[in-house]
Formats: structure tokens, C-alpha cells, sequence
């Protein structure tokens, strides 16, 4: 096996460079300078770049029994992606950073290449530029940050949601938490013999090794007019406890709606009623947007990326800025890096 | 000892905020929306944006007998600026991501991030962004992506050297190089008995640790008419080398100039004049600026960072693109992150 110690960086870039050469911007991006120099150059037509940056660990945000580098690079685009589509700004383009022991294969990181250049590709945004390290025995790190162009609009911000708006989502809910619990349980492969359960079971598992998120929702998003954004990369009531503190409100969300449209279906079917429930409120790593709009707004419909009312934005309580479901607190904490259990 | 595992990430994101709160963006810049929200927003006055990303690695990068955790972020941020400078830009924002060992002590993080911070301050490039992640035993990640503007000039890459132009350098060569070599024989102190060669000493191992670079005479020679530009990063030959084969030149150094305004004094008062000049000429994370100028230009100085001619570009021999001193090929390989030597 080719490892990255067989390989001088140039002989390394020489084969990268080749991977990420299929994405371009869209009509209204450009990239000037792009990898290869000492920077690069970007397009920011609204003459302002919004800008994120997101990693992931190996043996943290993923496991090489679960995942390939494929679904790393894929993973980590999406969750970047995502931030850039939850300010609604559409995004330009992408830099990627890795740490990775010499003795990791070469095919595993072209394979991780391969997985960031399809996000890459299909959101427009090239990769313009990045940076390899050696690590210590056993460790990846890879990191990736996202450039967007708001195309003119406002930053919809975590701090804009008003008493009296409705809460809603565009994309799944649960799934990714879900295919964790799954792999959890199970190893790589779902055990299930029933092949529909099976195939459920696949879905899920998938959804967390490599999801897929409606960013291209965020900017479509803030033309109806909305007031939050935020996509749900902790959990649903961790991330919307975000915007309640940074708005000043509370949320109420609608049990039977998170119920019946999205607990309902592959995730009760795989992990019970409640279990799915759990997930649809903690599960992190969706990557989907959630959205306060004034009550009566239009919700806009993407092909294939409708929203779903869950909730309704109020006046805070004596309570203060909180998230409730039917009123009551669920019990639903999401992802902390440090923090002891 | 308090370390990272003792604190959630809020509160752990509510000491760091405000070290990083003293650096405001330049009159010509602006941040409409800063750390906090999903992505940032960082003004692009010229509606293009600079980027780059470089990172260091624990055991790799730096050695935490060596270096604090301040010195460690003053290094990771002057990488940066200088490749934001090489381009003609002048920087407006850095992100950072930390990849940490639950263990790590939080005073270290913290220090890292002051160090950032007073580069950024001196900088204009406030922090707008971030992400921490646990990392596993023992391992410390610290990438940092800085983001800069042209203010209209044209960037100035490593491509555009021409036959007939002079060569010149502004900031420090082998320094930082001298002191790594000082740090490997000597360990953490110096112990030389003449306190004229321990100071020189002290000042070498300090340019290793915390390098200070002229990111800013980058643009200003942009101004000039800079055909090329680049930061030494991995030593002046092998950084120059990457100049000539972009521009399709060959260089030409002058080993007399080298000597005496760069090995002299304290190099080779530590080193010796052989291994002084081996340093000038291969010694790496200098982060000096390498331009090229067409003959008669009229080199600017900015205050405390002049430039001076160390050599001439020519059309290229029939050996190719390549960097001699005096003529010779000099031994001068530069660095390689995952070669084996």
C-alpha cells in the first residue's frame, strides 16, 4: 500500500490538484488566483465574503470502520456548506487544511479529495487552496473553510426572530443521529432480515457517515423574508436554543408534527417511536436549516427542498429564551466537545 | 490545573471571546458580522477576497519545551499574514480552528489565543471565526485561515518574474532557521558564556519560535511594480526556486550580499559563516518577503523594513528553471512534510 510517506508533497499536490479541477464557480463567481500561489483570490461581488470553518477527527467525528474518506469529505464540505447557506449566502469556494500521519494511505486522502470535489462541484465553490501537515502516529484532522457571497442580500442572522413568527424546517430531522445510534448498536452493517427495515436502516446509516443538506435553501430562504437562520449541527433544540438566547424569545415546537413527519417513517421503523423522537429533537450532525419567518410568509419550496412549519416563535416567559415542545421542556442536550459527561 | 475537559464550550468560547475582542478591522475594512453566529462576515471593499490557510501541528510544528502557547499563536498568524502580503493584500480577518486533547490546560489555549490576538490587533485582522474540536491524547492542531484584501492593485504571483529583473528580500533570512538548529543542540537555552553571543543566540531562537514578518511592505511593493512575490517559507532557495519555475526564469543569487547583510553578525556569531549561510539559503518559516522588480526600480522602504537586491532573474540556461549562488547550484534543499530523507 502507497502511503503518504512514499510520496514528496509535490508528487502528493500533483495528484490533488487533478481532483478538485472539476468544480467551477457559478456564472456570477470567479476565482482570480486560484491554488498554487501564495493565496488565492475570490470573487466577492457584494464586495463582503461571509466565511466559516469546520474540521473533523478522526476517532471524534468519524470511525475508518464506518466511513470511508469519501464520506469524510463529502461530510465535512456539507457541514460547511451549510453555515455558509444558514447566513443566506450562496458559497464560492473552499479551502482545505489536513494533518495526517505519514503512514496514512495515499488512496485514502485522494479518496477524501474525491468526496469534498463532489460537494465542490456541485455547489459551485472550487477548492482555491489548503495546506498538508504531517502528524503524529494515528491522527487526521481535516478542516475545511467556506467562502460565500451574500449576492446582495442581509446576513440572516441567529438574532433576528420575533414573537410571533413561525419556526420552520427544510430537510431532514434526526437521520444522521439516528445512523449514529445505529452504528452504535449494530457495527457497519444494519443486522435487521427485514429488507425493507434493512433498506431504512441504510438510509440512516448513510445519512450520518455522509450527509446531504438543502443549503442552497439558506439564501432562498432569507429572499421570503427570514428573520433566523441556523442549521442543525448539534441538535434541533440545542440549535434553536441558540437563536431563543441570541432573539430573546422562546420557541414552542409541535410534538405531532416533529411526530408524524419526522420521526415517523425509516427512524421509528428502525429505532422505536421514542427513540425517534429523541432523535428528531438531539440528533446533531443534520445539517439541515431551520428558519423563523412572520407568521403568513410564503414558505419557499426548492425542488425537492420544501419547509415544514414545527413551531411558533413567542415572547420569552418567566422562563426566559427557551425551547419547549407542547410546552414543556424535552429532554434533549446536544453535543459538547469537552465537556465530561 | 484547569484543563479543557473542566469546561463546557460555551464557557470555554466565553474566555476566548475576549481576548480576540482588541483587534478592530482597519478604516478601510469592516466586520458587519463577527464570531458568533454561523459564518462571518468580513468586508471585501475590492469584491474579490484573499485567502489562505496554514496550520501547525504539536511534536511537528513546535515543541512545547521550546515554544509557549503565545508564541506558537504569534507564528501560525505571521504564516499567514505573510501569504496574505506575498500576494500585494493586506489582510481583514483570520479564522482559527484548535483540535485539542481534552487535557490540554485552559491557560495554554488561552495563550495561544493572546498570541493570535496580538497579531491580529497589530494586524487589523480581527478573529471572526473559529471551531474547537477534542482531539485525540496528546495532539494539539492549530489552522488558521487568513482573509485579505487587494484595495484594487492586482495580485502579484509568483509567475510574473522576467528576465532582467533584480531580486530582493525585505525582513530576516535564516534566522528562524539558525534558531531551530540552536534550539536542537542546545535545548531550551542557550549556553553560550559570552553574553554578547547569548544575546544573539536568544534573538535567533526567538525568530524560530515567534517570528515577526513584514507582511506589510508586501503591498507596498505591489505598489512598486513587483513582478513576483513570495514569503520564505521553506527556505529561500527552495521558495525562490518556486518563483522560477512558475515564471519559467532562472535566478541568480548573489553569495557576497548573502553573506554580509544576512549571515553576518549574529548567525554566524552563533553558527559559524558556513553553516550561517547554509541557514540564509535553506533555513525555513522566515517569512520574510522575496521580490522580483524590474532593473531601475526604485525599491521602497517602509520604515524599519527595506529591501536589498540579493540577486538578478535570467531567461533560463539550458539546466531550466533553477536558483543558483554565484553561478553553482547551492545545497539547499528546503523542507517536505512527508518525505523521508
Amino acid at each position: 500500500m502507497e502511503r503518504l510517506r512514499d510520496l514528496d508533497e509535490p508528487a502528493l499536490l500533483a495528484r490533488i490538484f487533478p481532483v478538485y479541477a472539476g468544480a467551477t464557480p457559478r456564472p456570477w463567481g470567479s476565482v482570480p488566483v486560484g491554488p498554487g500561489d501564495d493565496a488565492a483570490v475570490v470573487g466577492a461581488p457584494s464586495g463582503a465574503v461571509v466565511a466559516t470553518t469546520d474540521g473533523m477527527v478522526r476517532g471524534r467525528d468519524w470511525r475508518d470502520d464506518w466511513s470511508s474518506g469519501h464520506d469524510v469529505g463529502v461530510k465535512v464540505a456539507v457541514q460547511n456548506l451549510a453555515d455558509i447557506g444558514a447566513m443566506g449566502a450562496e458559497p464560492t469556494a473552499l479551502l482545505v487544511s489536513l494533518v495526517a500521519d505519514p503512514d496514512t494511505a495515499a488512496a485514502w486522502v485522494l479518496d477524501l479529495a474525491r468526496g469534498i470535489a463532489s460537494v465542490a462541484e456541485e455547489a459551485g465553490a472550487p477548492v482555491v487552496g489548503g495546506d498538508l501537515s504531517s502528524g503524529p502516529p494515528g491522527v487526521l484532522v481535516v478542516s475545511v473553510t467556506a467562502l460565500g457571497d451574500l449576492r446582495g442580500r442581509r446576513p440572516v442572522l441567529r438574532s433576528g426572530a420575533r414573537p410571533g413568527d413561525v419556526v420552520a424546517v427544510c430537510g431532514s430531522l434526526g437521520r444522521s443521529g439516528g445512523g449514529l445510534a445505529l452504528h452504535l448498536a449494530d457495527g457497519p452493517a444494519p443486522r435487521a432480515s427485514d429488507p425493507e427495515r434493512q433498506q431504512a436502516a441504510a438510509g440512516l446509516l448513510a445519512a450520518h457517515r455522509a450527509p446531504r443538506a438543502p443549503w442552497r435553501a439558506g439564501p432562498v430562504a432569507a429572499d421570503a423574508g427570514a428573520t433566523a437562520l441556523i442549521d442543525v449541527s448539534d441538535g434541533l433544540v440545542t440549535d434553536l436554543g441558540r437563536v431563543a438566547r441570541a432573539s430573546a424569545v422562546a420557541v414552542d415546537l409541535d410534538g405531532a408534527v416533529l411526530r408524524e413527519r419526522f420521526a415517523a417513517g425509516p427512524l421509528t421503523q428502525c429505532l422505536g417511536a421514542d427513540e425517534a423522537l429523541h432523535q428528531v429533537l438531539a440528533g446533531g450532525e443534520e445539517h439541515s436549516l431551520v428558519g423563523c419567518f412572520p407568521a403568513g410568509t410564503d414558505l419557499p419550496a426548492l425542488p425537492g427542498a420544501p419547509w415544514t412549519v414545527i413551531g411558533v416563535v413567542h415572547e420569552p416567559g418567566p422562563a426566559g429564551a427557551r425551547v419547549t415542545v407542547d410546552g414543556d421542556l424535552p429532554d434533549a442536550r446536544g453535543w459538547d466537545h469537552f465537556a465530561t459527561p
